[in-house]
């Protein structure tokens, strides 16, 4: 078998996908053709793969419904194998790289141009979205990924494969609204942690100089919180009139909850500083509406954010590599039931606090 | 008649008043009772007074039940004619003030000491709000106004009083979220003309150095957009595709519209830059609510924005004497059948573009 899948590439990809979204907590091995090589793409053998929450919600429909077979995952971690014979960003052959939740944008237009690619009409996701051809883009559960090289992004020697995956979407989503909403020294910030994302992230919240406020339903994730580096820990739900004692207090918040419908925002406005921003970076079921009452966001602005641009990735990896940030990953070797166990403790909130996916050479040669 | 009026000053004042909330288009002439008088109060003999959307929101009980008798009116030029033994703000017997819509804050918590008075939790505003002792605020359709010297702030020589009045609630309310979301030169801003605070703003709006986008449901206020300064007009209801003609391509927007719900936010958000505000200064009727698609306001922030602090009104005020701004008013003789006038007219929109009550020394002496 392995044979077989060694001569595979470059001709065929193997992936580990959703074959029957009514039972898509058991993925199945794939074998599929790869997109048309462009002149500016590069190949990537794939070392490892962290676990998305967008993985989740694209293999059980949350979003919409999954329209074909699908290998999911946009946390990737490699070695570029092939470069187009128009390649000129400087990668060459052998050059460790990530990849995140975007394969392909225009860089033509002025969304592009001010480095703001995640917001290009022309945006490709990583997987489950089709390019111009109609070839719908699969992600990295797989032995290899294809994609343009601007969206290639080598990744400092200092920080380990399966540290970095996780970054590499979960982390600058975390990460960009800080740059983009003056996140800085003497700044007081909130992250939720009502899920996996927001926790994690308080080590890279510190680097960026700002006090540290965490909210979680409960008191679960206290000490973890604190040893990540929250300066202060509320559980919305244990703690009785939090938004008096917090009232007026917090520049900027990071809603991290996978559903905004939980999340009280009346009380979150009183606890922001006039000026103050709510950044939500929940992708909520396709059912949710935001809903908020009449002049609900006196003197406070809320916002979405989805992903971060190439250079904010690169400015996060800096960041991390030279402060030594260590990220807590479980790292799960990759196979049918390897997917299948990261799929079904997620959906239990059962991980502390992401998965890498690992031993790709195990399982794919 | 005139003799008994003037001896009521200063145990009572006289005013125009909603006497009955089912027929609140004809309000009648009364007389009652100032606050008591504070040792930091100021007494205003009333000159002139704008008319506001949010008197008739008031009088008609747009957001609440009115509760009793009142008198609106938050938009007031007049002449201090008494101090309170501890005023130390520099105001003189016989100086010209405007008062907006608020008249009482702390002046200790954070939010006042940092220019940010009208979110004070003891905020006060000019009429239909209870003071700590329970009296209710009273307005200027009305010989004279009782409130601390902090909200009585000077207007300029150069500013004619009938045009200083719409400058305290309306002008400010568009002003400040000017100052507070960085318009300046080389922004791109929009307002909405869906009412008529926005249209008449547009002089302002030229004055700090913004490219100016006029939007409004038909062409009806086009040519009066543009000689008011508006560099672009766009007829929503009436121009195919606007969004996409202008996608990604403003900074900021400023929606006065006073119902939110004929807002196509989801359009809005096509022609903002990433990173752009828009911020509502609506006060929509308390039944409304703003209901958003998930992920509806991706790279994008919506906020709130009430009135507007002293020190941005006085900002404000420098500004329009500096640039000799004239802002378009029509002049009603304060009288039952002029405010009675007002209120009809404002509700069919007949108005370009504020109404201000005048010849109060004709009504009320």
């Amino acid at each position: 078998m392995k044979s077989w899948i060694k001569m595979s590439y470059p001709e065929k990809f193997q992936g580990i996908g959703i074959v029957d979204t009514k039972d898509w907590t058991h993925p199945k091995r794939v074998t599929y053709e790869p997109k048309a090589f462009g002149p500016h793409d590069v190949d990537i053998e794939i070392e490892c793969c962290g676990v998305c929450g967008s993985d989740i919600h694209t293999a059980a429909s949350h979003w919409r419904e999954l329209r074909d077979k699908m290998v999911v995952g946009h946390e990737i971690v490699g070695r570029i194998v092939k470069l187009g014979p128009e390649c000129d960003s400087g990668l060459k052959i052998g050059d460790r790289v990530g990849v995140g939740a975007q394969s392909f944008s225009c860089l033509e237009c002025d969304r592009c141009k001010e480095n703001n690619e995640p917001y290009c009409p022309k945006f490709v996701s990583t997987y489950n979205r089709p390019y111009d051809d109609g070839y719908i883009s699969q992600g990295g559960y797989a032995s290899h990924v294809r994609l343009h090289e601007h969206f290639a992004i080598p990744v400092p020697d200092e920080i380990p494969s399966e540290l970095a995956a996780p970054l590499m979407c979960g982390g600058i989503t975390v990460f960009s609204p800080l740059l983009r909403n003056g996140c800085g020294p003497n700044k007081k910030l909130a992250s939720s942690v009502l899920v996996v994302l927001g926790i994690w992230a308080y080590c890279l919240l510190r680097q960026v100089g700002a006090e540290v406020y965490a909210f979680s339903r409960t008191n679960s994730k206290r000490e973890d919180s604190v040893n990540l580096g929250a300066d202060h820990y509320i559980a919305t739900m244990e703690e009785k009139d939090w938004e008096e004692k917090y009232y007026n207090t917090l520049d900027l918040v990071v809603v991290c909850a996978s559903s905004l419908t939980e999340i009280n925002f009346d009380k979150f406005v009183k606890v922001m500083k006039i000026g103050g921003t709510i950044i939500s970076i929940a992708a909520p079921h396709k059912d949710q509406k935001l809903v908020l009452a009449p002049l609900g966001l006196l003197g406070v602005k809320i916002g979405n954010s989805g992903i971060g641009s190439v250079m904010e990735i690169k400015t996060m990896l800096d960041l991390v590599a030279k402060n030594n940030i260590k990220i807590w990953v479980e790292t799960v070797p990759i196979s049918e039931k390897g997917v299948t166990e990261v799929f079904e403790r997620m959906e239990k909130g059962d991980v502390r606090y992401r998965f890498t996916l690992v031993d790709y050479d195990k399982e794919f040669k």
